[in-house]
């Protein structure tokens, strides 16, 4: 590796990745849908290169695919094939993967095949699903570059699963391919010197967000069997997945496994970085976490993680909900509050109780998470950089030019931080008073960003997420609807509160993001992940979305 | 407050606090013991100073004082009454009280007579029930100081509980008094500028230890009733239980509030300090927990707090315990050598199996903690410190000289640790391969620490303990007997490993401790609370110290 050669070593690094897609699946570029094409949704399926029963199994959920493989209906083998095939289409629309490894995904398919057929006996509870992982997810053989040229074969090849994959493993998971991130995951759009960026299925000119974007991106594409792994610290699982109107879930930290996966801010614990679960499907979604916490005993393997198994949980007939419209500091498209107020009816016609929530101190706790980002002053972000002398994306530039904070500063904002995070547990407590219950609140609901969908280079705050992340909240993700531009009109007037306030209004185009995606947050307190999981199920049940991807699928489009 | 005024300071705080000791009870000089009578823990009881009834209630466990005001036997405001009166002796012998606020705590007892006189009903599981409190924890309308000078009076009084106390006062605890620690709560021996130096009732020549050393010599004087709080970062609840063969539990973070109490390290997160209970008595001790956790829930008011009930436990039939004797540091003392020796045959004979534990990295782990203690250059306790121009004591010389850590290299040192704890993890499971069930050891037992006592000013270190605060795993401490010169000899000759073993071997004087107490820690995994307490109670009915401040009573002595 030399100074100076990023640009060189991305070139040799795309070719390398895309000389392990297999040639028989190559689309010829005039075979694709041209640039003009913007939602690309229904493609994979209507194309006509997948065969019959490669839709059949991509478009079933994972237990029936489990079931399948159990009842010899399909073999492990098949079923990656199929996978890695739908994939490989999704990858040339939207620029998807960082990391491919089909061959090594379909021998490890073979194996399980053989064992079942040797043993009788399935490998574990997830025997021959194939589970798509961010690219922070290290595994064995592979390599992790978090979009960083000087990553690209630096280690040339991990020779460790992070805990969370060495336990999917044991269970029986397949793994094929890694997705693309922002540089170091640290930008909420998904565009890296290495791979490149990727795009938004429902509108290409949109951006997929970050980081887990391309999880999301390719997960919009893969059918009812996706279920893939992302992570989050400030909004990166939520935000992706918001944009592509997927589920997915942000754990409390120390419920899911971390250790050993790669990061760009190693070591950082002011803030905890989780990994979640995405899918098309909320029983995939559910069935991950069960199957993981319960089966996989993370605390057996990650010394942070607790013992606490994941629970049934029988939601109150009656529910409360809090929401949040606005946060105070950037307000969100018509789109996004068309929706939130839909959520919000359909709750109260099921007589379900809605109160306000205020953005409590909402915008100091954000400003003080993004001071935790950068408090090593980027010295780690600058370090894996200048292996190449390769440049910081403008969203990044904090991470080049912010001064090193001295440790005594970082207790100091983190007893801040704390007294902060004590306030919302009393806010949370005192809505006990506002009730007709006389309980507190069961969840809050908000939006995810201000945005129905960003134009590429204009998704620039995070707040609505990364609030949860300091507060380390369990929030849940849920599909809400897609904006129009005949009803979500920009407003004739409005006086923003401030630059981003501004900016975001300012570039609010009811054109350009006419079918972007819309969900809600759905957020619990610290440790009820299970609840947050089971409202996702009531509320996208009741507003007519827990079948979002089955009947709005790509089949039918 | 002004510079250079600490000494002056100091003074009037003593006089302030002596002043609030009831007079009827002050003992005069003369009728104390001398300076000469080393062993002190049996004159409370046997001085005459106390009547027939307060040496009753003082002698009952903490189930039986609840049962007691509930039956009408005792009013909760006689039960106050004997606690401070028999306090007050404690605190003559040994110095262990730092704020005093008995007719406040009088005041709260007759509040709840008068509550249960009216309504009929408890106020919680814990109406009446006394409970000492270390200095670090905040009590509306009392002083904290830390042992600084430069916290007299600053706060004048505080104007609220920590969360812990705010729950204990919900359930009907009742307050009377603060324990001394040492300044800023650093140091392994309670000694303050402020409050002076509290001694050892079973050796007044001997340290109490630290930093919940003020606790600690109070609970060996205060009977069965005693049930009191410290706080551990370092061994701070461990070392002084030790040093006075008392029970405790150095709890998982994050199962027991810690928000809202001082800290002469605020905001440090690398290492978190817990709070955990200290006494003559595991019924007390597990009484404490279980209530603390499933009745106070605390998740409900730390924000730092899992949900995680305390949960009962039933041990396998046959234990598996992983013994570490030396962790190839600092050589133990004979007698806590034939102590842990004497704990493994009577395990081994009961049907156990003893195995070996490796002293796994344990002396980075623990440089990596101390590191992390004054990552902050000391800048806190400089601040603190410096508000009065207090100096340091020797063992502080580092927060006074060390260079403040960039953000950065904390974020390199906390990754090691967090390797570290993964290799602490691994070595565990992999205990599986060496036990006779094939399953991993259920606990692992070693020193709590290398002195069977230690003269004031020697006791130099705690790897023994920190090293399961950088683990975050919980750890209890069992009273196993006293050293005994006629057998604890000094070795002839022993080649030291380094200079903290030379000088540990150096010091160690036969006589100086004989009588010195000697305990054992107990061990779990992270979050495996319940799992420590129920091993403490089988381990101590075994070696036959449950009942130990029961049968050694200083009432039979």
């Amino acid at each position: 590796m030399t100074k100076g050669s990023y640009l060189e070593i991305s070139v040799n690094k795309r070719q390398e990745r895309d000389s392990k897609l297999f040639p028989e699946w190559l689309i010829p570029e005039d075979k694709l849908p041209g640039a003009d094409v913007k939602n690309v949704l229904a493609w994979p399926v209507t194309s006509g290169f997948l065969s019959l029963e490669e839709i059949e199994i991509t478009e079933s959920s994972a237990r029936f695919i489990l079931e399948s493989i159990k009842n010899r209906k399909w073999t492990a083998y098949q079923v990656a094939l199929a996978f890695c095939h739908r994939a490989s289409i999704a990858h040339q629309l939207v620029n998807c993967l960082s990391e491919v490894f089909f061959a090594e995904g379909l021998a490890q398919a073979k194996e399980l095949d053989a064992y079942y057929e040797e043993t009788g006996e399935l490998k574990g509870p997830m025997h021959g699903l194939p589970i798509s992982l961010k690219d922070n997810l290290n595994v064995i053989g592979q390599q992790t570059t978090l979009g960083f040229a000087g990553f690209c074969n630096n280690p040339e090849k991990f020779t460790y699963d992070s805990s969370l994959v060495s336990i999917l493993r044991r269970m029986g998971a397949v793994f094929c391919f890694k997705t693309n991130v922002p540089t170091a995951m640290m930008m909420p759009e998904t565009i890296n010197h290495v791979f490149g960026e990727t795009s938004n299925p429902f509108n290409r000119n949109l951006t997929c967000g970050g980081s887990s974007g391309g999880e999301s991106a390719l997960g919009a594409l893969l059918g009812n069997c996706y279920l893939g792994i992302g992570s989050d610290i400030g909004g990166s699982l939520r935000i992706p997945a918001s944009m592509q109107n997927l589920f997915t879930l942000r754990p409390t930290f120390g419920r899911f496994p971390t250790f050993g996966a790669r990061s760009g801010l190693p070591g950082l614990e002011s803030v905890n970085s989780v990994n979640g679960p995405i899918s098309t499907n909320l029983d995939n979604l559910e069935f991950y976490c069960k199957t993981v916490v319960n089966e996989g005993k993370p605390w057996m393997h990650d010394p942070k993680c607790y013992e606490i198994p994941w629970k049934e949980v029988t939601l109150p007939k009656k529910l409360t909900f809090a929401v949040m419209k606005d946060d105070g500091y950037v307000k969100p498209y018509p789109g996004v509050v068309r929706g939130l107020e839909s959520v919000i009816s359909k709750l109260e016609k099921e007589g379900h109780e809605v109160i306000e929530w205020n953005p409590l101190n909402h915008d100091r706790l954000n400003e003080i998470l993004l001071q935790m980002f950068v408090s090593d002053g980027g010295i780690h972000c600058k370090e894996y950089a200048g292996l190449t002398d390769e440049p910081f994306f403008p969203y990044m530039e904090p991470y080049g030019t912010v001064k090193e904070m001295g440790v005594s500063e970082l207790w100091d904002l983190q007893s801040e931080r704390t007294m902060l995070c004590k306030q919302y547990l009393e806010a949370w407590n005192a809505t006990a008073s506002k009730t007709k219950s006389g309980e507190p609140i069961d969840a809050i609901l908000l939006p995810v960003t201000p945005y129905s969908g960003a134009k590429k280079g204009t998704f620039r705050y995070c707040g609505y997420t990364s609030v949860f992340n300091a507060l380390d909240w369990p929030a849940g993700v849920v599909p809400v609807t897609t904006a129009d531009k005949t009803v979500d009109s920009k407003p004739d007037c409005y006086v923003p509160r401030n630059e981003m306030d501004k900016t975001t209004f300012d570039e609010f185009d009811p054109d350009m993001v006419d079918g972007g995606p819309v969900s809600i947050q759905v957020v619990c307190k610290k440790a009820q992940d299970e609840k947050v999981v089971s409202l996702m199920r009531h509320i996208s049940e009741i507003i007519g979305t827990i079948n979002y991807w089955t009947t709005k699928s790509a089949l039918k489009d």
